[in-house]
């Protein structure tokens, strides 16, 4: 199947949703992927199993707090300084793009890229979600390594890490992007076909698009939330969905440091019945909870829509006033092993609670 | 000449002379120094005459706090990885080492290392003393391109910084040691022997081996400040060296914060006169003031030593009470021109005088 022009805007807006809060406003990735396809045709989405056992797959991702992205946008200039110089560094070529996140802006700048590259883009990812920190990815659950890896800026300054493990290539990336002024492009987790296909979640591109032509066909029959719930409720990994809480936001805390976006945000119930919502994000959000009950948390996604329109809410987009629906949904299997969750479960994130699956926590209810 | 074990003691001393109050402990520098020569035998120290147009020559220092390197020592292995990375980065093997800055352990470090790799070691640094920051040597003051830079750690991790100059390479990399302990290990400004020849401060080393010795010389004679002043006024670059101070250490300020050591530091006379020095400092001796009037500031070197034995005190190793005298020494001229001044004069400390000759202002007293 090839990305066409025309789906962009369903594909931005699945990927918001997808991006839990985080991965910066879809317009931007969107624009960019326009752009892309418009100089250069339409990339190819092809499937994990379509992939060579030895085909040389790169991943490219911006890197930062998505407050700042919307002041500091990114280029495809930049995407290929950190693959070009990961593929020199590594002396391999591309032969496939990969997205690391397929969250917000992570989802389609990928595309854009093997749009500019003339490469296929995978179908996949390393989390059908988004998470605030490069190890927090089955790329690295599951074994691949996540480093050389190339973090660059707009002046065309790069760095090439090779680090002990994921964690630590996060720990050393993480200042330098702050001193590149909180945004930054990465390349990492170079891997082979087979590694893909061992450890990454498939079908979550096409996923994403799905969500948000399922939102778009909502809002032409006027109930864009319900169809999105129908919509996700049809697919392999997101099928436990459900909508958490209707309410209006009557506080937001938000901090940028760190090279993130911290804070809380809490909502009260429209009904007038006193029910509040509070949900804790880090770029993405973490846990939510209802009167003081967790009803959802990581890797579970947590995602904040508009209850008119069914438009994903960013992290940085969250405003007093608004009214909204919060939707939770299950993660994809491979991200709720035990593995996986000693990586983004609730206690990497320092939550005080062990991972409950939101079906349990549902039906708990 | 042959660097022979023999010297150690001296050239160590002579360096953390040189080091004006940073580059850290010269007895770790002079222990490692001893084992490599003990090891893999005496690295000829060669001057930069003696160095082919075409010969690859790299450095290699320490980067970080002081304070810090008390405790969390350098190992050659860690020199290894910088320089070994560089080399294959740039597809050049070494032929000779050189020292950035030659000063404390960074004076020692690179004739360790030059000793095991079995090359010379060139007899000259980037600036004949030693400073804060990366962009602050000769190197960079005559052209000489900063990056590629690999900076590593103890754990074997590496890092390669490409950036637009060498202001930037030391801004993206002072957060990356940061957060590798606020030490690390460092190769930077990777050279032909044309550019050496061109950029450095030639006959530091040895002249660094000659202070030491005359400190020695000097006690054995019962009057060490007096043998290192007069043997100062023998060289070339040192030649303007006077007693600015002699009295005893009545306040101390420092702080360890953004990979560096900040402070100052009060003396008050000796012989009760009420006079005092101020001296303000950022790993080395920045400025030093006596009763509000400046005395000496960079690039030339203020050094405290030790007023009984000439031992040179580092800036972590200023205590309360210690009877000291501050020496102010003249910069190389190559480090007073106006295109240095504008690197590692007084403003780029933010220091809010212009910079005056130290023979400039004993005149003026």
């Amino acid at each position: 199947m090839k990305i066409e022009s025309g789906m962009l805007r369903d594909f931005a807006r699945g990927a918001a949703f997808l991006g839990t809060g985080g991965g910066g406003d879809p317009y931007i990735g969107r624009l960019c992927c326009a752009h892309a396809i418009q100089v250069h045709g339409s990339p190819e989405l092809i499937s994990l199993e379509a992939l060579a056992d030895d085909a040389n797959v790169f991943s490219v991702a911006g890197m930062g707090a998505p407050t700042v992205l919307i002041e500091k946008m990114f280029s495809l200039e930049e995407a290929h300084l950190v693959v070009s110089k990961l593929e020199s560094f590594m002396g391999r070529r591309a032969d496939a793009i990969i997205a690391a996140e397929c969250g917000g802006i992570n989802a389609t700048l990928p595309v854009a890229y093997a749009a500019m590259r003339r490469l296929p883009v995978v179908d996949a990812d390393g989390m059908g979600r988004a998470f605030p920190a490069i190890h927090m990815v089955s790329f690295n659950v599951y074994g691949v390594a996540c480093t050389p890896m190339v973090i660059a800026n707009e002046h065309g300054e790069s760095v090439i890490i090779e680090a002990a493990s994921a964690k630590a290539a996060e720990e050393l990336g993480r200042p330098l992007v702050v001193q590149m002024g909180a945004s930054a492009m990465l390349s990492c987790y170079p891997m082979k076909g087979a590694e893909a296909k061992r450890t990454a979640v498939s079908d979550t591109l096409s996923a994403a698009y799905g969500i948000g032509r399922a939102i778009a066909e909502g809002r032409r029959a006027g109930t864009p939330v319900e169809a999105l719930l129908g919509y996700l409720r049809t697919t392999a990994y997101y099928r436990h969905a459900y909508l958490l809480f209707d309410g209006k936001i009557v506080d937001v805390q938000r901090e940028t440091t760190h090279g993130w976006v911290l804070g809380r945000c809490v909502l009260e119930a429209l009904q007038g019945t006193g029910a509040r919502l509070e949900i804790q994000f880090q770029n993405e959000n973490l846990c939510a909870w209802r009167d003081g009950q967790v009803v959802a948390v990581v890797p579970d996604l947590i995602v904040v829509v508009d209850r008119e329109t069914a438009e994903p809410v960013t992290t940085e987009g969250l405003r007093y006033g608004q009214r909204v629906s919060v939707l939770g949904v299950s993660a994809p299997p491979t991200m709720r092993t035990p593995e996986a969750l000693a990586v983004f479960g609730p206690q990497a994130f320092n939550l005080d609670h062990a991972f409950v699956p939101i079906e349990v926590l549902a039906t708990a209810r």
